[in-house]
């Protein structure tokens, strides 16, 4: 960035940087929807199969795996993890909703 | 599902899911670290040229973008948004650090 030396240019390379963020994102909310498709049909096996709709131990690894990947991919892991656990939350009470 | 008869077939199904929910955990990683990538740059382009760390604008455009990329993927709207809106918060606390 040591070559941006006027307003223009800034703002011509933000709006790049924004094109990729919104593509990035275009990507985030298609593996989102990707994702809800297997976890709704885990919440129906579940139900169906009376499992419990949390499981310590599964949720346990997801985190150690996904803060080491964070780790390796130069993300902050504790961020990493609290995204996963919001995601996780939201799919524990969508397990729940079909389960009642 | 209607297949899935024995609780040994559940079982077979569950850990299949559950393969696919860590590639797909996988690339949200990887795709969240390109997008801090992003925003940290825009972070330090914001504080050399003094502009503001939140705009507001540009928000409200990529939630209502996200709110219709999530409907036609098959994903509640309502949790897209929660999710960017986290992200967001994080990215703004980031470049409130990068600032001061």
């Amino acid at each position: 960035m040591s070559e941006i030396a006027n307003p223009d240019d800034a703002r011509e390379l933000l709006s790049e940087l924004r094109r990729s963020i919104d593509n990035l994102d275009a990507i985030l909310v298609h593996t989102l929807a990707e994702r809800f498709k297997c976890t709704q049909e885990v919440g129906r096996l579940k139900a169906a199969f009376d499992l419990p709709a949390a499981d310590p131990t599964r949720e346990a690894e997801q985190v150690a795996r996904l803060r080491r990947l964070a780790h390796d991919a130069g993300l902050d892991p504790e961020f990493a993890e609290k995204v996963l656990a919001f995601i996780i939350q939201e799919v524990i009470r969508h397990h729940e909703r079909i389960r009642s």
